[in-house]
C-alpha cells in the first residue's frame, strides 16, 4: 500500500479532538441527556452484606403519587448477568453484598423515585458474611453462592516443565519469597455510572457510557431475553471508564425493564456514594511470589500464588489473572514458571477491570522482587533488570512473541541516578525503578479482536470516519483522525469521528487492553487507504501520470517530482462524482489482528505487539512523619511510534498520578462489605496539586504491524509506578514495604523496625 | 444480479416506517429541538411590498435585557441566495415584498426576541409596487430589481420545426384557443419552517427540515462564505415539504450568522402567519393554450404562452416551466409544439417548487382542452385521449424516451361512466377525466441525480440502511426498507433507515421530482445486493452448493431445491466475522440514473422513466348555490410496480385531496403583495371531512430500470385532479371554468351565463 512519504500529521502533537466540547461544557454526558416523558429510575440496594430476603413489600411505594413502576425479581424474565451468569438483575431470595439490587422504581422525578425507594420494606434474615478470601477458602460454613458448594469461583494455572522448575530452584544462588498485598482501589471516574433506556415499538435504545458497545448489545440481549437486533446502543460522552464500564451492570437491565413496563424513557444515574459502593473496584490481591536467580542475577525461575478477592459476583474482573500471569511469565526472561491464581467469592464489593487489568498488582510484586534481588546480590537495580530484559525476537514461556521491543532503552532512560540521594536533615531521598510489559497490539479475549471502519469524503472535502472504537477519554478519536488525515493528506480538522451509535458503527470488541490505537488505528488506516487508492487512480488519469507518482498533501493530489502539477482534492472528488458512472468516495475496512486465543494451558500469542516501559521515581521521605513526597517521575515508554506525542504525554501524566495514588494514598476501605470512605474527602485521590514533575520520555521502536509503527500505551502508564515508588522508598530509607498503599504509618513503622534491627545488629555486632 | 425469486415483502402493504413515532408524538420536529444555552431568533420583516430603506435604528432593541445579537445587512458577509442570487439575506437598501427580511435578533427567549423586533425602527420611502405580471412586463416604470432594467427574470422557449407547426395549424379541423388562470396556493405544511444553528469551534451544525440536505450544505456555504466542509446538516422529522423546503431561506442564513456572532445555538421557527406570508407558494400562471387537431381528434399542434408571477425573487420555483413544458410537449402525442414561458418579477410573495412543479397548472390547461376538443368533435372524452395517448417506445418532441407506459390503461380505468349522470332535482351530476405525465425515474436538473447508500448487517442481524434520501412524509423510508428486506430475505422490521445527518449519509440530490423510490430505491437495492452476494458466497462454501442455488428468506440462506438445507443468517454472519481474516457485512452503492441534462434547446431525456395516470372525478353541483360536491374520485396510476400498495394509496388520497383543494377551495389571496387570508379559517384547505371516496387503482407496467419495476408516483397523484374536476363540472352542467379555484360564485356565474346563452339561442332559434 502506497503511503505519503513525508508525514505531516503523524508524530505532531494535536489538541484532543473532544477538547472544545469538554472545556466548554458542551459535551453531553449521560447526566445531561433527557427525553420527552422521561422517568427517573432508582435502585433499592441491600444494606446488608449477606442476608436472606424473606419478604419485599412494595405496596406503599406503588401507591405513591408519581410512581410509574416498581419492579422486583418476580417481575423479571431473562438471564442473570456477569461472567458466568451468577448475578441476578434483581435479587429475590438472597443478597450477597452491600449494594445488591433488590427493587427498581421509575417515577416522574428523582425525588419521587427516591421517596418510593424509601417506602419499600425488605424483611431480611441476616447471614454471617465472609470478607476475607483466605477465610472464604478455608471455611465453607459461609457460602456466598450455596449452589456452588465452594467459595472458589475460578482458578488459573500455568506452568512450564515442573521438573525443570524444581531443578532451577535447586541451582539458584538466590531465592526470594515474599507476600505482596494489594488493596481495593476504585477508578473514581468523574462521570458516575448512568444509563437511559427507551423501549418503544419493540425496539430498545440504550444510552450508556459503555466501553464495549457491541458486547453490551449482546449482554443486554441475554439479560432481557429480547433479540439483539432490537437493541441499539448509543454512547454519550464518557466521563472516564478505566475498565469499570466494561461490564453491563444489573441496574442497566433494570432500567430497560422499567422502560419496557412503563412505555416511557427511564434514566438512572449513580450518586457518588453509589459509585463508590456499586461500581467496580480494582481487585485486592495477595501475591506470594518466589523468585530464583543465579549469582550474576539471571532469573532462573519464578512462581506466584495469587488470591483475588472477587467479591460477591464475577465480572470481567474475575479474568484479570489472565493478564497478571503474563507479567509473571514474560516481563523478564524467566525460563521456568509456575502460576496459580484463585478467584474467591466473598461478601465484599465485586471487582472488575481497571486500567492495567491485574498488571499493576503483579508488577508491584515482580518489580519489588527485582530490586530486592539486586540488593541481595549487591548489584545495581538497573543492571539486574537489563540483563534479564526481553528483547525483540524473544518468545516467552506463554508463547508470546515479542516483536518491537525497546524495553532496555526505557529502563536506561528511567533508571538514571538510582539509589540513595543527598537530602536535607530529617529527610531521606532516593530513586527507584520499575519496568512493565503489557499487550500493545490488541488482546484476543473474544473471538473477534477486530474493528470495522468506514471513511467517506463528501464533495466539500469533509471527511468522516465511522469506527466502532470508543474514546473513553484516552484520546483515540484524535489519533484515529490523525491517521485518516495523514493518509488522505488533508487538514486534521477536516476529519470528523463518529463512533457512538451501534446503528452507525461497525463491530469493535471495545475500549480495553490498550488496543484502540493499534486495532482501530489499523482499521481506520486501511479504510482511508482504500479511499486514497481511488483518489490516486482517478487523479492519475487526469494528470496523466502513474498512480505511484502521486502524493496526497495539503488537500491536493500532487505529482511527486513536479509539485507544480496537482489537482485540488475537492475538485477531483467532484469530477469523480459529477460524471457518467460517477462514484462517491468511501472506503471500508475490517482489521482483526493476527493473534491467537490462548489454549486451556494459557499458551498463545494473544497480542500482535507488546508495549514496554519503565518508571523511575524520586521520593523524599520525612523521617519524623513518614510522609512520602514524590519529587519527580521519569516515565519512559516504548510506544512503537508516537502518533500524537501530546496525547501520550497526557496518558503518561494521568497514568503516573493514578500509579502514585495506588502507591501512596488510595484505598477503598471496606469493613464487613461496606465502603466506609465513599467520598472524595476520605478516599484520597491525588489531584493536580499533588502531582510531581512528570518527565515523559517517548521511545519509538517502530512496530511493523502497528499503524505508522504505533502500539498501545493507554494502560502501560499506570502499571510500574507503585513498584517504583516502593523501590524509591527503599532506596531512600532501606525500608521495604510490600503492602499498598504505603501510608506514612507504614513508613514510620518500617523506619522504627529498621532502627530496631540496626540497633539489634549493632548490639549483636 | 441474482434476486430472490418469490417476493415476500415487495408488493405487500407495509405500515409506514415512521408511523409509530408520528402517532405517539415521539417524532422530534424542529419545534421540539433544543440545545443547552439555545437562543431564540426572530426576523424583522418588511411590512411594505416595495420601499427604499432609509434607516434602520436597532439601538433600542440592542439595549433590551436578554437580547444577545441584532443583525442588519451591514453586519453580514457572504453572497445573496436564491436561483440567480438575487436575494440578500438581510435587506439593507430596499424591500421588494411584504415579509422581506430586514433584521435578525437573538435573545434568551421567544418573547424577548419578539419584543426586540418590535423595538427596531425602520424608516422607509414607500415605492409604487407592481403586483400584476402582465403590467410588470408592459410597464417598466416600476422595476422590482432596478439593476436588471426589466421585470422579466427568465424566459423559456421550446419549439419544434416552426414551418411544420404553421402547416399543421393550417390543416387543423379544430383549433382551440383559451386562457387558463391559476391562483396562488400554498402547501400549508403542518410543520412550519424553522431551523436551529450551532456554530462552535469553526464548525456549523444546522438542524433544518430541508428536502435537499446536500444542496443545502452547498447553498449555505455560498451564503455564509465559510467552507462547505465545516457545515453539517441534520434533518429533524419533517412536517411536510411539498417543495417549499427545497430552497434555503434567507432566515436560515441569518440564524447561522446569529449563532456565529453569539457563540450560542440559535433557533428560529415560523409562526403560521409567517408560514403563509414568507414560505413559498405555488406559482400563479396565465396559460394561453392553443390546441389543433384533425377531424378524428388526432392532435396536430399545440402552443402555449405562459406568464408566471415569480414574485420578488427567484427561487427554484422560477424553473418550473422546465416541467410544465414537458406536459405541453409530451403528455399526449403532439408532433408540433411551441412553448414560451416568462418568469416575471412582481412585488408579490415569491413562489417555489410545490408538488408537481408547474405540472398541475399546465395539466389543468391541457386536460381542459382535451375535453373541449372532444366536445367540439362530438367524441367522448376517453376516446379522444386514448387515440392520442403515449405508448411505450414513444420518443416525445423533447426527446423524452417513454419506456414503461400504461397511460391508456389508467385512462380507461379512471374514465368509466364519463359525462352527465342522473341526479336529484336542483342538482346536476357529472364525471370528468384528466390524465397526466410526470418524471418517474429521476430528473436530471443537477450534475448528479444520484443517491449513495450503504447497507450493513451486524452480528445480531440488525440491518441498517444509510441513505442520502430524505423522507418528507412520502413514505420513502418504508419503501427503501422493504427493498433492503426483500433483497436480504429478512423481516421488514429488521431494517432501520438512517438518513438525517450529512455526516453519516451519502450524496443525494434531494427529495423532489418523485425520484426517491426510483433513484434511492435503486441505490439501496444495489447496496443490499452487494451484501447479498457476500452472504451467498459465504453460505455456498458452508453448504457446499453453488451460489446460484441459494435464496435468502425468513432470515435464512436456503438451498432452493432442498428447503431443509439452510443456514441461519445471523449464524452465517457470525461465522464470517469470527474467524481468521474475518469480515463484516457491508455494501455500498451509488446509483445515478442513465439520463441526460437537457441542452439549451430543452432537448434531452431527463428521466429514466415516466409516470402516467388519470383521475376520473364525479361531482354534484347544486344549481341553486353553485356549490360543487365531489362524490368520488377514481385515481388510476401507472407506478411501474407497487412496492408498498398502502403507501401508494396514501399518496393517491393525499394527492387527490390536494388536487381537489386546488380545484375548488384553496387560494392564497394576495392584495398589494400582502396575504390577506394567512390562517386556516380563511385559507380553505380541505380536511378529512371534506374528502370524498377516493378509489385508488394501481396499474403496474414493470419499469425495467426501476427497483423491482417501480417508478415514481409522489407528485403524480395531485396533478390531474383539478382538470378532472373542471371537466366533471362541465359534464354535469355544461359550464366550462378555466380559472381556479372553481368557487360557487364562478359556478353560479357560469350557470347564469349558460342560461342567458341558451335563452338567447332559444330566442334566436
Amino acid at each position: 500500500m502506497v503511503t505519503t512519504l513525508t508525514r505531516t500529521i503523524i508524530g505532531k502533537s494535536a489538541t484532543k479532538y473532544d477538547a472544545f466540547a469538554k472545556v466548554t461544557g458542551e459535551a453531553q454526558y449521560i447526566q445531561d441527556l433527557t427525553q420527552p416523558r422521561m422517568l427517573w429510575g432508582k435502585i433499592l440496594r441491600s444494606s446488608l452484606p449477606h442476608a436472606r430476603i424473606l419478604n419485599i413489600d412494595t405496596s406503599r411505594a406503588e401507591k405513591l403519587l408519581g410512581v410509574k413502576a416498581v419492579l422486583t425479581a418476580k417481575d423479571l424474565s431473562g438471564r442473570p448477568i456477569g461472567f458466568g451468569n451468577d448475578n441476578e438483575i434483581l435479587k429475590g431470595t438472597k443478597v450477597r453484598c452491600v449494594g445488591d439490587e433488590i427493587a427498581a422504581v421509575a417515577a416522574v422525578d428523582e425525588a419521587t423515585a427516591l421517596e418510593a425507594i424509601s417506602l419499600i420494606k425488605v424483611e431480611y434474615e441476616p447471614l454471617p458474611g465472609v470478607f476475607d478470601p483466605i477465610l472464604a477458602l478455608s471455611d465453607s460454613s459461609v457460602l456466598v453462592h450455596e449452589g456452588k458448594g465452594t467459595n472458589l469461583s475460578m482458578d488459573y494455572h500455568f506452568e512450564t516443565n515442573i521438573a525443570a522448575l524444581d531443578a532451577a530452584m535447586e541451582q539458584a544462588a538466590v531465592i526470594l519469597k515474599d507476600r505482596f498485598t494489594l488493596p481495593f482501589v476504585t477508578s473514581a471516574s468523574m462521570g458516575t455510572h448512568g444509563c437511559m433506556a427507551m423501549f418503544r415499538n419493540g425496539e430498545l435504545t440504550m444510552w450508556t457510557p459503555t466501553q464495549v458497545p457491541f458486547l453490551y448489545q449482546h449482554e443486554l440481549m441475554m439479560a432481557l431475553g429480547i433479540p439483539g437486533k432490537r437493541i441499539r446502543v448509543i454512547q454519550p460522552a464518557i466521563g472516564g471508564g478505566f475498565g469499570a464500564k466494561l461490564d453491563m451492570y444489573p441496574y442497566e437491565a433494570s432500567c430497560a425493564h422499567l422502560s419496557m413496563v412503563t412505555g416511557q424513557p427511564v434514566k438512572i444515574v449513580f450518586t457518588r456514594e453509589e459509585e463508590f459502593q456499586a461500581s467496580r473496584p480494582r481487585q485486592p490481591m495477595l501475591i506470594d511470589l518466589v523468585t530464583a536467580a543465579d549469582g550474576e542475577g539471571h532469573l532462573l525461575a519464578r512462581t506466584a500464588k495469587v488470591i483475588c478477592d472477587n467479591g460477591a459476583y464475577n465480572s470481567w474482573g474475575a479474568t484479570t489473572p489472565f493478564v497478571g500471569m503474563q507479567t509473571i511469565s514474560s516481563l523478564y526472561r524467566v525460563p521456568n514458571i509456575r502460576y496459580d491464581a484463585q478467584i474467591v467469592y466473598t461478601n465484599n464489593p465485586y471487582s472488575s477491570a481497571m486500567r492495567g487489568y491485574g498488571n499493576p498488582q503483579h508488577t508491584f510484586a515482580v518489580e519489588s522482587h527485582m530490586d530486592m534481588l539486586a540488593t541481595k546480590l549487591g548489584m545495581d537495580p538497573l543492571t539486574v533488570r537489563l540483563i534479564n530484559a526481553n528483547q525483540s525476537g524473544d518468545i516467552t514461556p506463554q508463547n508470546m512473541k515479542i516483536t518491537s521491543c525497546a524495553f532496555s532503552e526505557t529502563l536506561s532512560e528511567a533508571g538514571k541516578n538510582l539509589g540513595s540521594l543527598p537530602s536535607e536533615a530529617g529527610k531521606l531521598r532516593g530513586k527507584g525503578l520499575a519496568g512493565m510489559i503489557h499487550v500493545g497490539g490488541g488482546a484476543r479475549v473474544y473471538r473477534s479482536d477486530g474493528c470495522g471502519a468506514v471513511v467517506k469524503i463528501d464533495d466539500m472535502g469533509r471527511v468522516v470516519l465511522l469506527t466502532g472504537a470508543t474514546d473513553i477519554g484516552q484520546g483515540s478519536d484524535t489519533v484515529l483522525s490523525q491517521i485518516v488525515a495523514e493518509v488522505l493528506g488533508v487538514d486534521l480538522k477536516d476529519v470528523r469521528v463518529i463512533n457512538n451509535d451501534s446503528d452507525l458503527t461497525y463491530w469493535d470488541v471495545g475500549s480495553h487492553a490498550s488496543r484502540t490505537t493499534f486495532v482501530a488505528g489499523n482499521a481506520a488506516k486501511l479504510a482511508a487507504e482504500e479511499v486514497r487508492t481511488q483518489i490516486v487512480n482517478a487523479a492519475a488519469e487526469i494528470l496523466k501520470v502513474g498512480p505511484d507518482q502521486l502524493i496526497l498533501k495539503d488537500n491536493r493530489v500532487v505529482v511527486t517530482n513536479d509539485p507544480e502539477l496537482f489537482i485540488e482534492l475537492t475538485k477531483l472528488i467532484r469530477a469523480m462524482h459529477f460524471r457518467q458512472d460517477g462514484k462517491l468516495l468511501v472506503g471500508m475496512a475490517f482489521y482483526d489482528p493476527p493473534t491467537e486465543m490462548q489454549d486451556n494451558k494459557f499458551m498463545g500469542n494473544v497480542s500482535a505487539a507488546y508495549s514496554f516501559g519503565a518508571h523511575g521515581v524520586e521520593v523524599e521521605v520525612d523521617t519524623g512523619t513518614g510522609v512520602v513526597k514524590v519529587l519527580q517521575v521519569d516515565a519512559a515508554h516504548d510506544v512503537g511510534k508516537a502518533i500524537n506525542p501530546l496525547g501520550i504525554q497526557g496518558q503518561i501524566e494521568g497514568g503516573c498520578v493514578m500509579g502514585l495514588g495506588y502507591a501512596l494514598s488510595e484505598e477503598m476501605k471496606v469493613r464487613e462489605g461496606r465502603v466506609i470512605n465513599a467520598n472524595f474527602l476520605d478516599y484520597r485521590l491525588l489531584t493536580c496539586v499533588d502531582a510531581p514533575e512528570i518527565r515523559g520520555k517517548i521511545v519509538e521502536s517502530d512496530e511493523q504491524q502497528g499503524p505508522f509503527g504505533a502500539k498501545g500505551v493507554g494502560e502501560a502508564c499506570c502499571i510500574p509506578t507503585a513498584a517504583a515508588v516502593a523501590n524509591a522508598i527503599y532506596a531512600a530509607t532501606g525500608v521495604r514495604i510490600k503492602e499498598l498503599p504505603i501510608t506514612p504509618a507504614k513508613v514510620l513503622q518500617g523506619l522504627n523496625d529498621l532502627r530496631k534491627t540496626t540497633d539489634n545488629s549493632e548490639i549483636e555486632n
